[in-house]
């Protein structure tokens, strides 16, 4: 048998369809954040980065390389095993400890991405309810969606953000059932959030759990960077809180925070967790100096805000459609798949800006788009040559100058 | 609802099953390797580590220390995105080509974990073939039993290391079906190593695809370390191998090695790669100067196996029940989960010695047992208190001498 023909095949589909992903070799420069290096061709070019999501740099920030840089040299390179079998570290726990304050709740627990966070984390809580409803967001994350599929409940999805929906849709389920709200308070590739505090009153009235996604939240919102629900001032309402330590806090990782008993079960029947290697003493360090640098200074956050709004109004006022919304994310209309990829392209070998295409299935087809992610060391001349390189993109490619209404994302 | 009810019954439950598990505040020591400092009620307690899965103290190694340092202060702490948006780096890009290197084959994939790696890479592969049949080591890991379930493929199960049984599965498929082998060169628990050699003629011979788990194997065997297969001068033959980069390699990550349009494949149809944020640099870094290494330099391997079989000779001559294999796992049976917990922590408590119980649902109930892993920097010293120490709590504990027939794991 010709096997590999079926993986030749299935490239070929993805190609057809241009939907092949070609990852950039970039070569980061802590020192010069935003900027990179890309490596093409044989040649390394100078580039602007305008899609990370280190959204406030911490992964360039001092206090944080040296935490990883002394526990490296302090305990080693690795962890050594799972949490059980030897691998368990000290820094490890004192990062659990900062999470669980941070979050207001009496237990948090590492995991060693934010994809497995959600999968151990959703599956193990639904499963270890008797005869569980997962209500579901529509638009929420693939990591989401493979933790309720993991957990073998019943699912209902409820529309994006509606809340009458999920009311109908608990009121329907009934007092009697267990029922657990999973969602996210910030959606990344359009920048809206979620009504989390009309969320949870339902979730009262009605007798469920909910869980709440905010990777694209913690370090960015909050009076001391715990996200959107510290905002909101509904974070105690929330029962469990998932969290990454990759993008606002800059390292690796992710987490969960909750009451301690759902936390330790989570801990103590998630395969995913049992079964995987601790996250290194040096990535945990790190991570723990950005969650504390983040909960005693709202410097990063105010800066960041203010370059996000500078970066919008700039587009705006260049006729560039940008997708309206409140949050950081900056996300520019393009709505076609190929005009996407050729507008990325341009963008980088014409200005040397790195900014992604984002296309099927990562959003809906027909909804393509740039998506800009400002951070706090993006200054003024930045955003005038981000300005000047999409307009001369615009012109050039004929692309829309108005955002169509959004089709229902993909799941 | 009282939702907190079903979270302590579950950890009651695990409670009266002997099962919960209480992870050592465990502090590694670099320069002190294998010895840790044990956080315990508030004292810090030196004592041995005699179970890590840092088998060759790769982890301490001061080029892969240095490496990951150097990383970090140059490319910060953490990847910034996923591969695709902005979190591919130059130094992942590089442990590829280090990994597709070490095992000869076209191309390699990296992942946050070996976990991940398995889920990941088997369900890829098996959903991409048309009516997959997957055929299955019993004693198989959770990972991998996790990636075979999330292909929705048909699997059978063949009994553990049995070629025969697995050619009558071979042979009742039929030669029109897609087949794809998966299983273990080393089975952690127990030490013993797959007929690779003749699975992967069995393969040819019935038109099977082939994928291999190595994790417990890569750095430790072979010319230049890559396992098993190649020690036995087959890996040309296996179709994709599996490694992690957290056990032999000391940092943290898995990987797949493969044929180009296969790990491409993968790489472009993964929901657990695509929507996970990229290894920092500086692990990547670190991870690469642990394979460099480990290609060139066979003296940790030498001396790690002269360990391995120092220690198992003192065990035997002093009585203790170590269940034998040509591995470097050095299983010691125990046979019941509370009494392997009281072995453990009267080892620890009394003799400063650290060894995880090893209970249900990691191997089968009535196998319970202590899991050594000498490393090449346990010395005769260490291996003299180490047996002294086994034969005090034989003694003690009143524990079997010899091991009984093992029962069939459980998946």
């Amino acid at each position: 048998m010709q096997y590999r023909q079926f993986f030749d095949d299935a490239l070929t589909r993805l190609r057809d369809e241009r939907r092949y992903r070609v990852f950039a070799d970039l070569e980061r420069d802590a020192e010069r954040f935003p900027r990179a290096t890309w490596h093409h061709g044989g040649d390394e070019i100078d580039v602007m980065v305008w899609c990370s999501n280190d959204y406030l740099g911490m992964g360039r920030h001092p206090v944080v390389i040296a935490a990883m840089r002394t526990a490296a040299q302090r305990y080693g390179a690795g962890a050594g095993g799972t949490r059980n079998i030897s691998g368990n570290s000290h820094p490890v726990v004192a990062l659990e400890a900062e999470l669980a304050d941070l979050h207001g709740k009496s237990a948090a627990l590492a995991f060693t991405s934010g994809w497995i966070s959600n999968l151990a984390g959703i599956s193990t809580i639904a499963s270890l309810l008797p005869d569980a409803l997962i209500l579901s967001d529509a638009w929420n994350h693939n990591s989401m969606i493979e933790g309720i599929r993991r957990s073998g409940c019943e699912k209902q999805v409820f529309r994006h953000n509606d809340v009458d929906h999920l009311e109908d849709l608990l009121r329907d389920a009934g007092s009697d059932r267990a029922k657990l709200i999973v969602f996210e308070s910030l959606y990344s590739m359009d920048g809206d959030m979620a009504p989390i505090g009309r969320i949870t009153e339902l979730a009262r009235r009605y007798g469920a759990m909910t869980y709440c996604d905010e990777v694209h939240a913690v370090g960015l919102y909050g009076p001391r960077g715990a996200g959107i629900a510290e905002r909101d001032g509904v974070m105690g309402e929330v029962d469990v809180l998932e969290g990454t330590l990759a993008k606002g806090f800059g390292t690796l990782g992710g987490y969960i925070a909750g009451d301690a008993a759902v936390i330790d079960a989570v801990r103590s029947y998630a395969p995913s967790f049992i079964f995987t290697t601790a996250l290194p003493p040096a990535v945990a360090a790190a991570a723990t100096a950005a969650v504390r640098h983040l909960k005693a200074s709202g410097e990063e956050r105010a800066r960041h805000q203010a370059r996000v709004s500078d970066t919008k109004l700039a587009l705006l006022r260049a006729g560039i459609p940008v997708m309206e919304n409140r949050s950081h994310i900056v996300p520019v209309f393009v709505g076609d798949a190929e005009l996407c990829k050729a507008a990325s392209d341009r963008l980088l070998e014409k200005h040397r800006i790195y900014i992604q295409p984002i296309n099927y299935p990562t959003v809906a087809r027909g909804t393509e788009r740039l998506r800009i992610t400002p951070t706090p060391f993006h200054g003024r001349a930045e955003i005038a040559a981000l300005t000047e390189a999409l307009s001369e993109v615009w012109q050039a490619l004929d692309l829309p100058t108005t955002a169509h209404d959004r089709a229902i994302a993909a799941e």
